[in-house]
């Protein structure tokens, strides 16, 4: 607590990312990072722009990948906002969109930044249960409201809505921006960006650093219709004008234009997926259905605190949430096939060791 | 205007950045970047550092940029935070430090963004005239205020303060932020760096953008004793747990460890600095004297918009800024002692062409 403080600062609760240790070996299940590189394609990209243009500012307006962004789903980069990371996306969201004094509505399991903006902007917000399932229940955001946000795929479940389900949200609350966070919608979740031309109420928020494997670049965009678009940019130019360096936009556009690695790493990922999960119910965990890079797990028996504490004992680290909710439950990124047998050998040792 | 806006967006009066053109072959002194590269350490450690890793989220706290940049100057790293560009660094201490209910004072030609912040925090501010020479009056800051801001040296006019000037502000303010925004600091004014540990109100910005040839990868810091620091990261945390990625963190730690190549790029930008304004006062211009990378000029008898579009179509761009007291001059970067060269040429051609 500080005098100089503002009075927002000291009611602040911020978010608390996953962890990065320095641990030598570690198998890293626990920030749904992928177990593969980035593109080549990219990778040369940014090597090639690490020169002496490095003294000029960036595009503020990131035109060329806007514009790279928007062509892949039949849009002009009037329809497409980037910013540093999807998580400075959403905040201008929240900014731009959600205060019009009601409360904005989300589900009280998903990503736990989105009442940290709520709390950084000020903005009331009400939590809409998941179903016992840990499904969202669209019949339950109803009243007056802000604006709606879901996570699609949901996080940290990793399950999906469908896009019917999408619509009759966006239908139900026309006034109100619906913001679609599809973080997670490569691994095998239907993206609602092919509904921007029909909905001006609708924000799709994506990411570069899951499918993209582009975590460490801090790369996030949206799509929407110009005058949402316009909004965002009217909060990004009173903040900050270059919020994209060149490097992240150079590596961006390559990324973008390298689609084919996005689908192999995609499949492979769906592919170690489907192994994991069915590992982990033979050793009688259960596991959501996933449309995500990573699964939402439980045993019937095990404390899920105790488990991933023993598995980090062992350098395997996996993410545990804690509240009422999420107690009982594991996140466990999917990595590659020797990371997730490696998971399932530890799991093994450690309900053996233990019955 | 859309009906989606939160009421701040219809109110917000966006920053407008100097442009960044796309003239071949032009001569751009209008964003005072440096006109030689960045370290080629930096470069170096770029392209080292465009590897496979970019997978991994960055260090969300950037550790080991902030140890760096600390022991520059006798502090640890708990003194020193880091952001997407001293523009994020500049916004979240407006959000911070400045919202106690009273107006936050800075000069009335200054940073244009300064105001732009208090727009998107809703912080009332009272501008503090320079003085007939262009000169910062200390004495004027006085009466009730939520913190004061400064540039030092300032800009668009490129003079200094000195620190028993800053000193003072801080006694007289104790329980108040006092902000010196260093960006052009390098240039040849006296950092407030070594202040930190005498005043827990004071917080120095700095930047990577200028001296350090970086404006491309958004860097900015900032100094100030934990509390302050501590204020700053609990936005950051509530805003963007990453705000600089993998590359921006590698190519920053190693230009900070290259200051051979500042002081000598420095050194440089001085000595042109000197030529240029002996050649601008030559052609009949006041300079005013410059601690910054830019000098500020005006002509006695030339509209400076119109010495402007002049320039530009000789593929000069200089910055000319609106408003009642900056209307008669124009800001110019100091460039390569053979782009200088050519702006007083061309200068001197549009001067005798129109006598």
């Amino acid at each position: 607590m500080s005098r100089f403080w503002s009075p927002l600062v000291h009611r602040l609760t911020p978010y608390v990312p996953g962890e990065q240790p320095r641990i030598a070996n570690l198998i890293k299940l626990n920030t749904n990072e992928l177990p593969y590189g980035p593109s080549p394609r990219a990778l040369a990209a940014l090597r090639e722009a690490a020169d002496d243009t490095l003294r000029l500012y960036p595009d503020p307006e990131a035109l060329a990948l806007r514009t790279a962004l928007g062509q892949r789903v039949g849009l002009d980069a009037g329809h497409v906002f980037v910013g540093n990371g999807s998580d400075e996306v959403l905040a201008h969201a929240f900014q731009a969109f959600f205060s019009h004094g009601e409360p904005v509505l989300f589900a009280d399991v998903t990503y736990s930044f989105y009442k940290v903006y709520c709390g950084l902007y000020n903005l009331p917000y009400r939590l809409v249960p998941l179903d016992d399932g840990m499904r969202v229940v669209v019949d339950d955001y109803v009243g007056p409201c802000s604006g709606i946000v879901l996570a699609n795929p949901n996080a940290p479940t990793g399950m999906a809505l469908d896009l019917d389900t999408i619509r009759l949200l966006l239908e139900r609350h026309p006034d109100r921006v619906v913001l679609v966070d599809e973080a997670y919608v490569d691994f095998g979740a239907q993206s609602a960006a092919g509904l921007v031309h029909d909905y001006p109420n609708l924000l799709v928020v994506q990411t570069f650093s899951k499918s993209r494997a582009l975590a460490g670049l801090r790369v996030g965009f949206a799509y929407g219709q110009p005058e949402l678009i316009e909004g965002l940019t009217r909060i990004k130019d009173s903040f900050n004008s270059y919020p994209l360096d060149r490097l992240a936009q150079a590596g961006a556009l390559a990324s973008v234009e390298d689609e084919a690695w996005l689908a192999q790493c995609v499949e492979q990922v769906i592919a170690s997926r489907t192994r994991l999960s069915a590992g982990l119910e033979a050793l009688g965990f259960d596991v959501l259905p996933s449309c995500a890079n990573f699964v939402y797990t439980r045993h019937p028996n095990r404390e899920a605190a105790e488990l991933a504490a023993r598995l980090r004992e062992k350098a395997i680290i996996v993410r545990h949430l804690k509240g009422e909710r999420t107690e009982a439950w594991l996140r466990v990124t999917v990595g590659t096939d020797g990371q997730c047998q490696a998971l399932l050998d530890a799991l093994r040792e450690i309900l053996h060791r233990n019955s």
